[in-house]
């Protein structure tokens, strides 16, 4: 244990010096000039050992146990969870016990539009808030995150990615709550837990996305399928097949006229769009005018439309970096 | 790749059952016992073929990118992060740019109550909601949980512990803003990092928990440092060697005159308390009478002492488990 | 939970020795129950009791330390290694203490062509015996052996690809020891040591294998320089620029008088290769008759070529997976 | 990928610079001070320059494929796989394919002694090779070794960890084979696989190891049942029960007959064994004499006896460390 120390004098000097060493290896930090110059002299000599250093090892005596560097060889048992280079960082959130917290707080069913927007609104923070996001993606009381490829952020680190996603989602989701929810009251802090996946190619990662949208998908048919059972009156007698058929008819209806929104959750990315802003100039003459400048910024722009196809990512090409990187 | 869809049929059934097939795999789960009765029968015979099946058909081929399995497979991504058995887990988390945090919201230096107690009720919020948080232990803008050594909470993955923990003290952190600062306003989501770290003895855990309070204790003397730096005139002609002695001094007295709080840090762990209640009960005489009933209630415990020293853990000895186990 | 016990009798023996089976495995948490019953009887009737159970209850009270599933928990301490899907897993072997090594068995400087050949040898026995490995590329007395990126070998489970490369190559080195060195006897087993690196796109696993290559080149210039240093008196009086340049014209020639082997290193990849074999057929007339037929094998073959540039892998287009997989 | 190079000037200088400067990150290594002094004089002037740089050029313009450090990057792919601190780390190797390299090399059944032999001379032999192993255990065509819980060797690193003990253990094998199988020839390099595992107590340690003793014991039982089968015939008529328990008597008789490496497998730890030795002394007559020296020497020693109870532990206390570290 006593390498930990760094401290090679601890048994070798006079009782009236340990004070002295044990200061030293407490305050190698902070006043490490000073240590130097006792190192140099090694001088205690005189009026000042009498008069000073007695109060000096009282101090240190009952300090001895805050000795930082003592402690401090549990920095080493932290694992390094760097993420593999050339990945997609993918962190995905999922609410906790959402289904209760939508009873509780009274969501509509299947979908509620302030906590779709809360939701959203949570997201656009954490994009805006964490470098490298290039696009997520989300639907119900999940949403996911991906960096781009060649991120560097927080060193890649696997710990520090999802905890800081998780962390500012949650924070803004109780922060804007009154947003979208205006009056009625969050009865409790909301939970969310969150993984971190890598995607080592477009095509893995596109296949990620589309899972999560399809995902979506079979969740309305499903919650389609469960309200049509309540017509089931109106099927008897039919047969299995027939039966299936009118139901998927009568969800094909339903879900065609479903908002996008729900369809098709939401997805963001950073977009630039053009916006016509009013400079006030002074002209050569020495008057002052309003002159209209088109500037080109940089913002988090919501999507509701199918992912899985082509057509997106053509009409945003810059969304992915190249697979042969 | 084709193995993912787990659908044999796929090349071997004409055109128009093609559909059918995109259908079998897309909704093996939802509608399996419809599907095995179309496999058996295979009948779209008569009026049902034509009335029925064309619609079908358009709603099939235009889903068949909604085949949820065929893009399941990127679940095979996820990467097990188990915590070793019988260590203690902990989970530490930081402020983010919490310097800032702290100016912007004009926090007292060097320390806030109101932001001291808020931190703590967030804690306290995490001890609460989450199972197996034996201790906890915060100062300045960090906290760390330390989950028992045989915990299974959330089958002791790494990812979903770090980020439950970090999800629920900054939502709550947000939720409990008011009761600390009232009027005050938050003027954005604040964030906060975190990390796992397991330690294999109770000495390792320890030895922690030590290094955290100790450097609570180098924070205060720095700071205390910084301010006595504004004495230095007093000082002036004197050597360097007593000029420490005497900073040192002086920040002795500085120290001890702290408050608990702001010297040792704030330590939750969860201790039963007798409560005495009232309870309405039926005499045999058949009138009614308030009876006072003592009850033991377990609940977390603030403490604002040492946790270097041996006295703490001989005082609460169920705080940890035992080594050998 | 019953396949931890790996007792095939359990079902198959009547009722009252099923409790015996239980006793032998310690079976408590299955049969618990029984195991009370029969705790609070402890009878097994009649004749039995006396003539048998005795002895019994002797072995097995000897056997209760030999108990497997009471210490069978101790596989959940084993982790999840498992690589990223979709990556080129790289196995690289490095010999230990090979310096030392190829000294005591007096190797020529600086390339051995038998120490060469006997690290290629055992590295075809490699490729021969795992499956997947698709290229692998050796200098000096180091190895790597790349597996295809959706290869399944192992599970993908790191752990035991690197010790599977790393025990054949090592048992080979010293089982193909003679066929190199002739009568010159192995002074003891050589070591190795191989770790496991993952490259997520044919551009990274390109530059791993070009780093290998070049760090050969590299080997050889430090080589090359070394020696010419002898030759300063020649250069004594020169301008160091000069000294620097006509060692390196120097140099230059000497790398190119160089064989490849020593220059380029080895490479190994699958290969189809025809062979013609003399086959003993029947004619229709009755009569055999020796034909002779052209058959394809794959083979593992050795090149000794840059790898660097375009043209081996214009060459060899089906040693790598398209990227957009 | 221009920041791979760490050299800022490639662009920035004229053409007949670039090659220098190629030069200059090619070769930092290598040549440093002679691109010192490049950086010095800056000096291309003169004859120098045009008699000498275009033959330079020529080479380096060849080489710029050979430019290790833009490769270099590859490293970064490289993981971290530190063992967790103050944990036992357990490397168990598995032979591959035993049961037919066992009947291949006509190995006797159940047991080859010289098989088992040849195993722990391996097994010996690794732990004479690496540091820290404090006790290894093997049995059937498995071996496990303990590196003590404060080891650094090979920084913790499990990947060195495990390949280097199934390096050595595997070189070994085919070393050691003529020792123990004479004439008989190894037929083909065999192979073994590794894992390693971690156990943060003394208590999970000795779990560990009593599982693998245990898993012997039962390998037995189900050897001898399948045996005794055989001899079915003699009990034709008896009750099951009856039968079982004759089969387990017997079994008992067998197993108390078979040796003690058959039942409890082989247990190698450090010992320290006294020597006699004999020095030659120069007696102060200038006479010389042989004189019998003590002296203790730390040599690996093999046990075949129980160590699940406690009586192996309490007769070697220095095998483990104390738990409280």
């Amino acid at each position: 244990m006593f390498n930990y120390f760094g401290c090679k004098y601890d048994y070798s000097i006079p009782a009236v010096n340990v004070c002295v060493c044990v200061c030293v290896y407490n305050m190698c930090v902070v006043f490490r000039s000073t240590l130097m110059l006792i190192g140099k002299d090694f001088r205690f000599g005189g009026r000042v050992r009498s008069g000073v250093v007695r109060p000096l090892a009282c101090l240190f005596t009952g300090l001895s146990n805050m000795a930082k560097s003592k402690f401090e060889y549990v920095r080493n048992f932290e694992t390094d969870d760097t993420c593999l280079r050339n990945c997609y960082i993918v962190v995905r959130l999922d609410g906790r016990n959402f289904h209760k917290f939508a009873e509780q707080h009274k969501f509509t069913k299947p979908n509620d539009n302030r906590a779709l927007g809360l939701m959203t609104r949570s997201a656009r923070s954490v994009m805006e808030e964490l470098e490298d996001i290039v696009i997520a993606y989300g639907q119900s009381d999940e949403f996911s995150f991906v960096f781009k490829r060649t991120s560097t952020w927080f060193k890649r680190r696997a710990s520090k990615l999802m905890t800081h996603v998780t962390s500012q989602f949650s924070s803004s989701y109780v922060f804007y709550w009154k947003e979208f929810f205006g009056e009625q009251p969050l009865l409790y802090p909301p939970g969310f837990d969150g993984r971190v996946v890598l995607y080592p190619s477009n095509h893995n990662l596109r296949d990620y996305l589309s899972w999560r949208q399809a995902d979506l998908f079979w969740t309305l048919v499903q919650k389609g399928g469960l309200t049509t059972v309540q017509a089931e009156d109106r099927l008897k007698g039919t047969l299995a097949a027939d039966k299936n058929e009118i139901l998927f008819s009568e969800f094909d209806i339903n879900y065609n006229t479903e908002p996008a929104l729900h369809r098709k959750g939401t997805t963001l990315i950073w977009e630039k769009r053009d916006e016509t802003v009013l400079k006030r100039m002074k002209l050569p003459s020495g008057e002052e005018k309003d002159v209209a400048a088109t500037r080109s910024r940089r913002r988090v722009e919501a999507h509701h439309c199918d992912i899985i196809g082509e057509r997106f990512w053509e009409d945003h090409p810059n969304v992915l970096e190249d697979d042969n990187c």
